[in-house]
């Protein structure tokens, strides 16, 4: 198995995908003359078309002070499949992975089409050893600070397996970025009581519960304990993450534009923004999305990072930013000691804890 | 099997369980207190304990002015497991579902166990033919006005058929409660492509593609897509609904209570509160989840209307609203004929439309 090179050795900070998202290479590029002013010390690769990326370098001196080009012959598209892309030697997405698969980079951003990222980072970038499959994790805006979510679309069908994987795997997350000694964790079900949800959450809840994490795990957790940030971590499949994220982005959109609407109503209501203008301000700018871009897929001998593909610069540099933090506090490293329990030779069983998931079974 | 009588022959129009919520009884009598206003000639089956409710309704002239009281010995608590609801023969819950089942009253509100209410639904008051589980549907808000959204919780497992009885139910609750003629309807997924989501979904979508509603069907939508209104109707598992439905609550919350500090902060933004008050009391007001509370158990032979165990006497008379627009707009009549498709004689099958579901299995 390929292992990256330790991180000393490493040339490049990050390799970026500049042919991934709806405004790139463009954006990209702007996105990493921000990148320049926050790390100017950061050595970035960038990967794709050698002539349009010579063009926007040139005209760019901050993104060219950092950035390296590499030529890829060809760009993974949004209707690319993940089978597809994985045929492609020469795509952007693809050089870029390799950069990290042979150790030249740390990590690697692209908001090119997720299902092509995935799959090429489980073949590329290769999982860890004990994990099963990667989890996308981000944080999101809750009252008590940010906290963790996860899986947000990377696995659409998970076992109670998976569950327990990300769950560890969100622990590690927010002690990284967080910052925080001993996070707590939720699993995301219909309700708090522990006969709630499917058999899959009541396995995982089980596992959890007599798992090393154990006096952090919180037990279930409701939708709106995310934004209440009963838990650091909330533990979910990627079907359930994935709505939930964009329902909680689409209701506070909702919530931002009936504002807009008041506030612009009256001469009188205008004169009361003026007023509560830097608290709004304030406001808007923690609750902004780019604030949230750049999803994490843990679980990979790596940094992978994912930005939206609709991110404007300020919104990828921002993903750059989390890539940029993963690899300087080094991350993976701790992901593997983590997940020493879970690993190949110690699968988790329910049942090997205290409690005995013979009576979970049988309520089920 | 047992039918409710004619509308016209029902003694009352709707029976309450007096016993089921956090505030119960006194919250659902003042509740009704404040129904007796909007309905007053509404005849309502209170179903309690006797002496509790004499005492309430004696200080309480506006309820008692509609009002009938029937005793019941016991109550369904929050802790009970439906299994053992069923057993309870005198519960409240259950004898106000009795008096559906029987002809008595044309629908039942309840603010109690969930779990309960809908496993007594199903025995007591029975599913339509042709509908193999009942789902909960309830408004939500959007940019475009309110949206259906179904199934809140009430089957935490789902398959296709399911989801294409959800999508006719829905179908016809938002041509009733919305008076819509040909509301446009969305199947929740994590993307708005063909290939998204599980197989499940594709095989849904390809049913109603080739269903009577195919015009209004509007394919996949994604989390927020429900708040920015996509479609007139959102259909989706139990599970998912669940999540999605307190997820944007909590978010409009986190929302709410941030916009409050900031106007609490300074002098300053105190006053700009004053003036942009009535537009952000009119906004407060829409977004007021008691104005959402009362959640409907379509498919059933009667209405019944859940509503939030936590609403307060506004939001229990809401739910009351929502069943009394039900029974005058003769809802179940209309879900039946809009069922006939999907009924028992001719359950749909992929494969069965134009288009060929082989092709989509395949691909799955």
């Amino acid at each position: 198995m390929r292992r990256p090179k330790a991180v000393a050795e490493a040339a490049f900070n990050l390799a970026v995908d500049a042919m991934g998202g709806d405004g790139a290479p463009g954006i990209v590029v702007d996105g990493l003359a921000i990148t320049a002013e926050r790390h100017p010390r950061a050595r970035i690769l960038l990967v794709g078309d050698e002539a349009a990326l010579g063009r926007l370098l040139r005209g760019n001196r901050r993104a060219s002070a950092i950035c390296t080009v590499r030529h890829a012959a060809s760009a993974v598209s949004m209707q690319t499949k993940p089978t597809a892309a994985l045929r492609m030697r020469d795509s952007s997405m693809r050089l870029a992975m390799d950069a990290v698969a042979q150790g030249e980079a740390q990590g690697v951003v692209s908001a090119g089409n997720s299902g092509a990222l995935l799959a090429l980072a489980k073949i590329v970038v290769r999982t860890l050893p004990g994990i099963d499959r990667p989890a996308l994790a981000a944080l999101s805006p809750s009252s008590r600070g940010d906290v963790v979510m996860l899986d947000l679309g990377a696995n659409i069908i998970c076992d109670w397996r998976n569950l327990v994987e990300f769950a560890v795997m969100g622990e590690v997350f927010a002690r990284t970025v967080l910052g925080l000694p001993a996070p707590t964790i939720g699993l995301l079900n219909v309700g708090a009581e522990e006969l709630k949800g499917d058999e899959r959450l009541r396995l995982a809840a089980e596992v959890l519960r007599s798992s090393p994490i154990a006096k952090q795990f919180h037990g279930f957790v409701e939708g709106h304990d995310i934004t209440a940030g009963t838990t650091d971590v909330v533990v979910t499949d990627g079907f359930t993450g994935n709505v939930a994220l964009k329902t909680g982005e689409g209701a506070m959109r909702l919530v931002g534009d009936l504002l807009k609407q008041v506030f612009a109503e009256t001469i009188v209501s205008r004169l009361g923004y003026v007023l509560a203008r830097p608290g709004l301000e304030r406001m808007r700018e923690w609750l902004d999305p780019r604030r949230y871009n750049g999803a994490v897929l843990l679980g990979l001998s790596g940094v992978v990072v994912k930005s939206h593909g609709g991110a404007d610069a300020e919104g990828f540099a921002h993903a750059i930013d989390v890539a940029m933090d993963m690899v300087t506090h080094g991350f993976n490293d701790r992901i593997r000691a983590g997940l020493e329990w879970v690993g190949p030779a110690g699968k988790p069983q329910p049942g090997q804890g205290a409690s005995g998931a013979a009576n979970v079974a049988a309520a089920g």
